[in-house]
């Protein structure tokens, strides 16, 4: 068990203190979320967004629109919360894989099941069980909260890159029907977002912020 | 009311579309807090953090730590994971005032208060008053809610200047007498993890990277 200044002092601790002082051990490993870099740029400086600041974008994004989720008043809204604080923690080890990168994606999880174990097994046991808990229920997408927390998940992105002039499509190629297929899943969380999300590509389009399909 | 292209171009909405119009508006608006920087620097890079990754970091510590709160399970986590998602947004018109800048402090809230006006007032009103209660609640440090909200906001940038030799102590000629005097309310929200500062402060002092107070 690790001391106050780290991992290689010595110690002297109860069990109650231990765990305490384990906890803050993850407290300090994750504050590596802050240097992975994302493809999404912010509004402002137009620099790589980290998946700590889109960690905390969704949860914005989730105490703000919850109202409007599929499941109405039903939401649990704090494990949704709980599941956008944490399900990026795997990228720490894993890294950031693009929206639109499916050769990335073919090994994805399997990457992140194997950092999952690690990062979230430095917690205290049953706490390790809990997290790990919230990100596979938000991987499966199953519950009305994953629906949900999935939902801010792609929806944030759409919208920076709908006010960057399309910037991270852009500069990846990605035209507006893949931007569709791949987002499409909002309306299983939250319908409403998705029509708005539908009207603000198009919008793009129009605007030549995004390409259409590209003709057969 | 805005369209998805942005707050210039015409509407056509129905009321509750409008609603969520306005909500996005706000969401986006506040990616203004990813450039919102502080004196405290991250772990890897050592590069200054910003208040979006802050409000994760923070909101990461409130899940992992409830469980020490002084007031045991009555803490109600939703309330304080809402306050610290919300706790800093008044710092994008009102910037960040470093925790031992006195002269800075003098005119913090007023300054504060009228940046959530305007910040808070882009949603719409019900939301606006809940959100601006949640700021209101986290000032004014009585609730349960908010005095553990105020604790994990002040031990998490004393744990990162821990972690990094005391960058920003040192950079500041700040010594270990006022990094005590700042941050003792922690006590208030969260015994346990003042018992833990208090020894990580010292730790820091032993090892060199914070100076004792100096000789009167």
């Amino acid at each position: 068990m690790s001391s106050p200044v780290g991992p290689s002092a010595p110690s002297n601790l109860s069990a109650a203190a231990a765990r305490l002082a384990r906890q803050i051990e993850f407290i300090v490993e994750v504050d590596k979320l802050k240097d992975i870099f994302r493809q999404t740029v912010t509004t402002q400086t137009r620099r790589a967004e980290n998946d700590a600041e889109h960690s905390w974008h969704l949860c914005l994004c989730v105490i703000v629109l919850a109202e409007h989720a599929n499941c109405g008043a039903a939401l649990d809204v704090l494990r949704v919360l709980k599941m956008v604080i944490v399900h990026d923690l795997v990228e720490i080890d894993a890294g950031d894989t693009f929206a639109y990168d499916t050769a990335g994606m073919a090994h994805q999880h399997e990457r992140e099941a194997i950092a999952a174990e690690r990062i979230f097994g430095l917690l205290p046991p049953d706490q390790a069980r809990e997290f790990r808990g919230l990100w596979d229920e938000f991987e499966a997408r199953e519950t009305p909260e994953a629906k949900f927390a999935a939902a801010v998940d792609r929806f944030q992105p759409m919208l920076l890159n709908c006010r960057t002039q399309g910037a991270a499509w852009n500069r990846h190629g990605i035209t507006q029907d893949r931007v569709i297929a791949r987002n499409q899943h909002i309306a299983a969380g939250c319908s409403e977002l998705w029509t708005y999300a539908e009207r603000m590509v198009q919008a793009a389009v129009d605007a030549g912020h995004l390409q259409p399909k590209p003709a057969a």
